[in-house]
């Protein structure tokens, strides 16, 4: 028996190790070969480590092995002396002594360019070799900043006392009712994937998930996806859905600010400006129909719906009179949206309900829910549905 | 157009922000009517709150409302004069003057009574009646300290440098193969829902997943569950498993000091005294199997094979000989792992791999995985699998 007592330390370095390390000093790295450039005498081997690309020199003679053994794609473990140089990535280079091959490529060509600083391909082939394409510095750096994004919204929501809840992604019957399900067999009893965890957090209140949902839409354009990570949240005792909008702006603002301090190097590296979350305006559906079928001389076809055409409108609209690549178009038409959509009391044709476009493109939805059972049973009747399936939700 | 410009400021209070207003200070809170103790001419009208419970009092003669306007279930926003009185939970209380009653139960008898302290229930009934029981007290500060392990989880291995992943949760090929898969149709094609994210973390390193996993497996004891969310990290660049360990360990530390800091109030409510993680024995398979069967009498079946009663037995031991509550068995049999795990060079009947146990009950599997393409190629071969449907694993 021997006891664990914690992470161990390590006694390789990483990036931000060597910028505090002295000149000179002997270090030990590890790292996948990013490229090898070969001068004759002398050939740069880049690493491609965790924060970044650090530049390791071979000299001949100096080094204790032959570069020839080394490969791209190969992973290793390099002993040498750090010394400063304002040409290499972060200004320093590790020269080589010793190495160590922890892995090989089965193959020496790649099918991908990875180390070319845009990776010049077709989404189908980034897709096809993912394992692969996410080596590329700005593949990897656009998935940090989703993962910044995430994060950012648990840590605002915790701060404003929500509860994260695990909801079940099985399930008898979808929120949103209808098409668009996976199904599938749960031991001889049909069952659905969760398009939302709509129900589940009705019933809760005061929390959030991020998590998958599925929805089996036919999708090649960037409007649909099969499967994706959610981010929703549900909150109570609202005075109105403006405080929906208030928590979402909020968040924004946090994210923004979270993302400028935590993922510069990522932001950077993707030359990234981020947009203003300082205020958003937000405006009624059927107003901003009008005032963009005017400046853009836009034909509105159907007056209770919105066109993927008159989004990017809207998005255009935003930017040019009011300066925001947010906007929140607000109070849309009840037959658009699902039977818990709570109807504005002064004009039941709409609901008290909101989409927050991004730069032309819907990113979220949101709205009041009807919270009288009455009232829902009245308007699940009148839509011709069912309650078959949704004891718990109107329990 | 208006501008939404951030969250809006409530003039409803919390408890927290009560127990630091002043006694005499017209409040107005809002809250969940908990129980209702009608006592004549005075009664106890106790609100259940996101941070707990509030007492209110009324006061025939001084309340601008008639006690029977009020329901237990009901939620309401209370007007009153803040009190001290160390009856009272958190030692405060409203005196009620006004009341707004911003929904009704449907039916005046609640299927559980959960403003017991102990929900007295089977586990049956707290499910068909989820959001019910989960206004317990009790019930729910089980799910909050979930909410602090998954968090906790998280906010550890960002500080050590893991990205986060979202692996998608439809697959053409499961991990693990074999056995236990919720099958579905993709589109007029077969797929599977993932048992594990364990190919994808695997293609990355250095990265943390925490989402849903499916298993079909007939549940009806506590180590199967259909759907359960999933704590997963890969780290590259290890010395051996033991690295794996002992970022475990570093996890657990944190985990309790987290709990301990954060969700002291659940903790005590919960009536939980937290495991020690400070040092964690580990101890190899054939080693332990012995010492249980010699000390406890306990006749070894199969010497490749961990019964549950045997499991139960280490954790005893685990306790008695050493004071632990966390043991990690390491060195489990080859033929008990899946293909990619990593055989014990000194003796490739066993792997370089460990599972965690919690008071005799496995709580995660680890170890070390192959990363030689041909040792692979050949593993998979041994054990007369395919490639099929692996070529991005293998890429």
């Amino acid at each position: 028996m021997e006891y664990q007592t914690g992470v161990k330390k390590k006694d390789t370095l990483e990036i931000t190790e060597l910028l505090n390390a002295k000149t000179g000093e002997a270090v030990k790295v590890n790292g996948a070969v990013h490229t090898i450039r070969d001068m004759g005498t002398v050939a740069f081997v880049i690493l491609r480590k965790r924060e970044g690309l650090l530049q390791c020199v071979y000299e001949e003679g100096s080094a204790a092995f032959d570069l020839k053994e080394i490969k791209e794609a190969s992973t290793l473990e390099v002993e040498g002396v750090l010394e400063q140089n304002e040409k290499a990535p972060n200004g320093i280079e590790i020269r080589m002594k010793k190495v160590k091959i922890l892995s090989q490529p089965e193959d020496e060509m790649m099918p991908l360019a990875i180390s070319k600083w845009k990776l010049n391909t077709s989404l189908e082939a980034k897709l096809n070799y993912r394992s692969i394409s996410l080596r590329n510095i700005r593949e990897r750096a656009k998935f940090r900043i989703q993962e910044g994004l995430t994060r950012a919204f648990r840590d605002f929501l915790y701060s404003q006392e929500f509860t994260e809840i695990h909801t079940p992604k099985i399930g008898a019957k979808s929120a949103e009712g209808g098409a668009n399900l996976f199904k599938l067999e749960y031991f001889h009893r049909p069952a659905v994937l969760q398009q939302s965890p709509q129900f589940y957090k009705q019933m809760m209140v005061g929390v959030f998930e991020t998590a998958p949902v599925f929805r089996a839409e036919k999708h090649n354009t960037k409007r649909h996806l099969n499967e994706y990570t959610s981010l929703d949240f549900e909150m109570g005792y609202i005075d109105g859905f403006e405080d929906i909008m208030g928590m979402e702006t909020g968040f924004l603002q946090y994210a923004m600010e979270f993302l400028k301090k935590d993922y510069a190097r990522e932001l950077k590296i993707l030359n990234v400006e981020l947009p203003k979350a300082d205020q958003i305006p937000a405006v009624k559906f059927s107003e901003i129909k009008e005032l963009v079928a005017e400046k853009y001389n836009h034909k509105m076809r159907n007056p209770f719906d919105l066109e993927p055409e008159e989004e990017v409108l809207i998005g255009k609209y935003a930017k040019e009179e009011w300066g925001s690549d947010f906007v929140f178009v607000t109070h849309y038409p009840s037959k658009k949206r699902p039977f818990y959509a709570m109807d504005d009391p002064e004009d039941p044709k709409y609901t008290l309900s909101f989409d927050l476009l991004f730069r032309g493109l819907e990113i979220t939805t949101g709205g009041q829910r009807i919270h009288d059972y009455q009232t829902l049973l009245k308007k699940i009747e009148a839509r011709g549905m069912t309650t078959e399936g949704m004891d718990q939700y109107l329990a």
